[in-house]
């Protein structure tokens, strides 16, 4: 890696702030009371999939902070080891343990945990530290709801993104969440898909065939899903009715994509007649409307080959640099690419988020809790 | 094209025979008694999905017969059209209405369809053309069952591969299967894939996100299915236990192969210590035990893109020339490919198939129904 004197700012687009304990305790009282009797005898009660993760737990094994608590949990070791280790502009938190809220079969509680989350991210979170954006979580089992809850916390500064996970019960392009996408499109809030909840609650098999038997093939769906939600967004006309709406897939790969697209700019041409409100190759939709994280960033034989895909994707408007801090395939700033031009570096780790998110430059500006909601 | 005098003999890897009408008229003698008498009540009665193909009712519009009867159902017409129009030496009929039949909940009926339709094969196509072999089908909802069928006519000649859906319901790596690999290692015999069957019946949804609305996004999931069956072959151990067995996977894209398994490869040097009975990375098993067929080759923007992924892929020893007769997504042996080196275009179009399925060479020998089980 170059050593400048000023070095090049960053935005990490996936960081995982976690709950210190496992019950979730400091989102409780963001609760309606009802549901607060409930979590304290139940627990919060999410649906997994049951596979073995890696590393110490599934994080780093120095992520642990040593007062106790989860990695994560510790916003002065995530200074410590990624917003000051790595001079990091701009991190945009992505929650953990509540993401797989749409897996959960009672639309109301899961958008009561889905408020509950956003208020905790702003208040705990997006308050204590100026260099911290937040994701919102939305529960997609009840649309209306989800359009509320992005109308009352979406304008809030730090909130940069509407998110939900990778699996789910129908493709994001279906008609039923058109609405989403209207508020999204009115608020400027890209929505973003993070990996997770494949094959999970009422989400359904996260495959042709089933269930895999073990964590590395779960893994493997992630990229399936993605490339089923980016089907189904074009082809379905998400991007002629929201023409200025931009989605964000996080965490599932990237050197996918140009083959992929082949195929389905391929299919289109064959089939378009059975989609005519699709007036554009899919490729074209894809370069201007799509974004893509890096962690995990793939690993060719050759360096070479990166940058050949680089090319393919447009890497320069599509992809945006994410650590994944603190989980065990963390992908550091300065390691994890291979050399290359330093304006594509900086596409990578800076321009293209900042444009994407309307993030003030060159530096962040702080978040005074005066002007939120 | 070069011309020669002597043209370059060709094995095509994906044709498909059909019967003459809707009902399956001729496939009645083969079955059972009891099963005559419901398939004239019901008809075949196999579970489908509901997407509205492209094409002709998705074939050739050219390639119904002027005699009437479907495309694909007239041996005369094949000649003309496939075998004698482009000198193809050997071509591999892999059926058509009858490969969802594991999609069936009734495990008898559908091991019934699948013998009924193997001597079908033999009788009525093989033992009338000696440039044809078949793909013989077996129903997975009762494996020692598809174990006998694989020992009662896998071993004659003009069989030479067993045939599954990619839709199923466990990924095929899963130890439910084994039995099936161990008799396919036995007679010699690759076991093969063809798309299809994703999402339908007793199969389940087929994305993480359950359906898409149109054919188009169907296509898509093909290439999930073959990635998941990969994977499950190699993290299950199925080459380290069967080591000579070949897996075929027709139909379903070939330039994601490369990307998928820098993937795959880096997962598990990051998670192998949770399936250690996988001694290589799971691209070297892939280069070793896997093979693919060509068509719908991608069209990329550049056709040099594509010769590059050829060289990723290793395509001198991983891909086989497949024209998909008479499906309207046919593609020429003169026209699909870019230009290629000689020694190149051997190996797809003829070399890896014959040492494959072990075919005769020079010329293909006749079949004579004498030498028939």
């Amino acid at each position: 890696m170059t050593e400048t004197a000023q070095p090049m700012p960053i935005i990490d687009c996936d960081v995982h702030n976690r709950f210190k304990d496992a019950k979730l305790t400091a989102l409780w009282r963001y609760l309606p009371r009802a549901y607060q009797e409930d979590v304290r005898e139940w627990g919060i009660n999410l649906p997994g999939v049951g596979y073995l993760n890696g590393g110490d737990r599934g994080y780093r094994g120095d992520s642990w902070p040593a007062g106790g608590g989860f990695p994560g949990s510790s916003l002065d070791l995530m200074r410590e080891q990624l917003l000051d280790a790595y001079h990091v502009q701009c991190a945009i938190l992505l929650g953990q343990e509540l993401r797989p809220l749409s897996t959960l079969p009672n639309a109301d509680y899961a958008a009561a945990l889905a408020r509950a989350y956003n208020d905790y991210l702003v208040e705990e979170w997006l308050a204590a530290e100026p260099r911290l954006r937040g994701a919102m979580l939305i529960a997609t089992q009840d649309i209306p709801q989800a359009v509320k809850e992005i109308e009352r916390i979406g304008r809030h500064p730090g909130i940069v993104e509407v998110l939900v996970s990778n699996g789910a019960r129908l493709p994001y392009g279906h008609r039923y969440y058109h609405p989403v996408f209207e508020v999204c499109e009115a608020l400027r809030l890209p929505f973003a898909l993070h990996t997770g909840s494949e094959g999970s609650g009422i989400n359904g098999q996260p495959s042709v065939a089933g269930y895999g038997s073990y964590y590395i093939e779960n893994r493997q769906v992630r990229p399936h899903g993605y490339q089923t939600h980016i089907a189904s967004l074009i082809v379905e006309g998400v991007f002629e009715t929201y023409p200025t709406l931009r989605v964000v897939f996080i965490e599932g790969g990237y050197s996918w994509l140009t083959p992929f697209l082949w195929r389905l700019d391929a299919d289109w041409r064959s089939l378009r007649h059975q989609t005519p409100w699709v007036k554009r190759p899919p490729s074209e939709y894809v370069w201007e409307h799509v974004r893509f994280t890096s962690q995990p960033l793939e690993e060719p034989e050759h360096p070479s080959q990166l940058l050949e895909v680089f090319k393919w994707n447009r890497a320069e408007r599509t992809l945006m640099f994410a650590s994944d801090y603190a989980h065990w395939d963390f992908d550091s700033p300065t390691d994890a690419f291979p050399r290359m031009p330093d304006d594509l570096r900086r596409r990578i780790f800076y321009d293209t988020a900042r444009e994407l998110y309307g993030l003030p430059a060159p530096a962040a500006a702080p978040l005074t809790p005066s002007t939120t909601a």
